[in-house]
């Protein structure tokens, strides 16, 4: 076993210790309620990366959240590679439906559970953990490495974006390495090639001047919540399909490779049906695979609709308004300020009687796709194969990953590996890191750093 | 002036003063956490009928929040007269738009602003400080009087619904008189002679066995708030006519005498749409006019929709269920039940694919008109003509007073006179009450019962 290994099985306790302490910290950029605590997570990072030997560590700041920006750039001649994570968290609601509570970290059979295990502070530990191991074993990194890691990816990214489109270019970076997605089944080592892009949205209905009573008002009112619902059928069908006026227009379909690869995969309808998700029917687009519908078609949801009473038990009200919080997943060749446009046309055409909708758009990125192409990610996947003794595959993602477009367009061909597991409840209650991915995935990086160093 | 009218002066502004005291206890009865402030409302109204003079006061106890009973029987040889209110209030969400405190009653010009001023706790306030002056002047009562005030209007109204079906009877009262509804405008005295039922319901929709990342799973899982709100369109078209079977086969409609009555009250549709309600179109079912559709039509609302993230910011969640709340009202002659049981029938053959729906009735009251050929009926008339210097006008009411059908089935026949305003904001924030009308209501309730014992 080699001495990098040896360090990281010697210090594995340790390690997940650390990432224990982070997640303790609920650092929910959504909420305005909890900006100090996301500055404590960055302060709590920074720390850390100066604890183990990197001297030029800083926050980059500016009107949202901080990045964290550290550098080792003591490999002359040899690559620059950027590691990208996140250190902010989605909000842990429902609260009653989590069995442990969501910021103290709780460890059932080889899971650890809680709000950000896997999304994305464990896996953003994994880059911290595997440069610390190259720094103590070797007193020095086999590659120039520049940590960027933000606290805004689970609201618009708005430093990320700003600070990519600004000073991407000054990076002078070869690769980034990107830690947040996961592999398409327990074992197996996975590389992403592609995220959809998301457009979310948030559509207002008002009608009255002030909320009403059902019985004084009701059968002459405009109710808010009705035409809300008639706004939601309006924009995708029982089938599934969405009826924005050219919608579909520009999706790209994905390679026959591609296609051909996805049915190579080990994946049984029914029985994700029934053990991932736990319904009845699958829902979508129809005339497309499970797969196919995730990973190369659009789709649009609703988050929830806020407005009347929801209490327990009964109140007569017709609310004077009502809010819907909408998204939409793109895949390639979408346009995202075209859709967007295209949605808020529609949602303003789709007026119901006696009501005002106001459509408003918050965040809106493209897709993108990774070629697969480039001795950055065949480098990745030997390493992951050296790891964990299987082939590497390739996958696409269906959630939205702004920054792989950015860095794409700073010129920085982006690598996305990662070690999240399809049932670790990301952005749901019991979100969970299965704690041997952590392990493996602290390995594989180191592994891969090293590799690209020879 | 007669001693009585004399008495009512005098003491008008401590009427209001009392009024406010009770106004600052939060009865909502709706909300368990404020079960003891609605005992509390309970207790000051039965330490006030002692006060006044009414030995026989008693609470009548149960599952649910306590009826006041008192009683004053010493006018042998003349009718027995129920006087009907309810201390229990509406919840006051939502709070941010309250320009006073809820439950901080506040006179502004001649209007006391405080959830519960107008409905009810103001207009019964009017039936004790009435006899409290009757008591005060005479000695004695003019008639019998028998005080029915319940805690549970706003909810399911179960202990008065129990205590009418099995001690009704025992009451031997002649009539009820029930001070819970509103002035045509102001200024015109009214008797309200119909109410419409209501069936309270809840619908249920579940998918997933958790909640879901939309990124991950949008385009395969099944999301609750897209599947209600296909349920809630497939309730009522876009036109306002409700689409669940049979719903309107046993509508019956009002006589051509009270239709020609109806359209001789003073009514602008545009008037009342812009200033009454404030939206840009009048909504509800095609071929009938605003007032047959509150009066004499039925009526389906969504009251909220509870589930996923309704917070400020962005979270891309498919949520796992969510829940809606949904009533109806119902005119004379539909069954209550039947209805009842056609909408859960339709709820579920509306199931949205992938998803489970469970419809729930949360309580279920028939539709109840008041004849008008009646000697308290007259005499109501006549001493609001005397108060008020106009003629009484008679209309019906679009909200719903179960009791209105619980005092007829027990052979009392109600008299159903209000002194609340359209412009009082309901259920809704700004609950006031117009203190010239509570003043008024007092003189003419005092007056009627005088008439009725000459």
């Amino acid at each position: 076993m080699s001495k990098l290994i040896s360090y990281y099985q010697a210090n594995g306790d340790r390690f997940v210790e650390g990432l224990k302490d982070l997640l303790r910290i609920p650092s929910i950029s959504a909420l305005p309620a909890h900006k100090a605590d996301v500055r404590r997570a960055a302060d709590f990072i920074v720390d850390d990366l100066k604890r183990m030997g990197i001297e030029t560590v800083k926050l980059i700041e500016g009107e949202g959240h901080p990045i964290i920006y550290a550098e080792k750039m003591d490999a002359p001649g040899k690559p620059t590679v950027v590691l990208y994570g996140h250190y902010d968290v989605q909000p842990p609601d429902p609260m009653d439906e989590w069995i442990s509570p969501p910021f103290e970290p709780t460890l059932r059979g080889d899971d650890l559970f809680a709000r950000g295990a896997v999304d994305d502070k464990g896996q953003m530990w994994i880059l911290l953990k595997a440069v610390e191991g190259l720094l103590a074993v070797d007193g020095k990194l086999p590659v120039n490495v520049k940590f960027l890691i933000e606290g805004e990816e689970e609201t618009d990214g708005g430093m990320i974006n700003t600070y990519l489109a600004e000073h991407g270019d000054e990076l002078h970076a070869d690769t980034a390495l990107i830690c947040d997605t996961e592999m398409f089944t327990k074992g197996l080592p996975t590389i992403t090639t592609g995220v959809r892009g998301i457009i979310y949205t948030e559509i207002e209905v008002t009608a009255a001047k002030t909320d009403l009573h059902s019985g004084i008002y009701g059968g002459v009112a405009p109710n808010p919540m009705q035409a809300i619902a008639e706004v939601i059928t309006g924009l995708k069908d029982k089938d599934g399909r969405i009826l924005i006026p050219g919608f579909y227009d520009d999706v790209e379909a994905p390679t026959e490779a591609e296609l051909d690869a996805w049915k190579q995969l080990p994946f049984d309808a029914d029985e994700y049906r029934e053990t991932e998700i736990g319904c009845t029917e699958l829902t979508g687009e129809p005339g497309f695979g499970p797969i196919e519908r995730l990973w190369a078609r659009p789709a649009l949801d609703v988050h929830g609709i806020r407005g009347g009473f929801t209490g327990d038990g009964a109140k007569t009200v017709i609310p004077a308004k009502a809010l819907a919080k909408v998204s939409m997943r793109l895949v390639p060749n979408m346009d995202a300020d075209k859709i967007a446009q295209a949605f808020c046309d529609h949602v303003k055409a789709l007026t119901p009687k006696g009501t005002v909708v106001r459509p408003k758009v918050l965040a809106a990125s493209p897709a993108a796709v990774v070629s697969t192409d480039s001795v950055y990610v065949s480098t990745a996947a030997e390493a992951l194969k050296e790891t964990f003794g299987k082939e590497t595959v390739y996958i696409r993602c269906g959630g939205s990953i702004p920054v792989v477009g950015l860095f794409a367009d700073a010129g920085i061909p982006p690598v996305l590996v990662g070690f999240g597991l399809p049932d670790d409840n990301l952005h749901a209650p019991n979100e969970k890191f299965h704690l041997p991915n952590f392990h493996q995935g602290v390995a594989a990086i180191g592994r891969y750093l090293q590799m690209l160093g020879e």
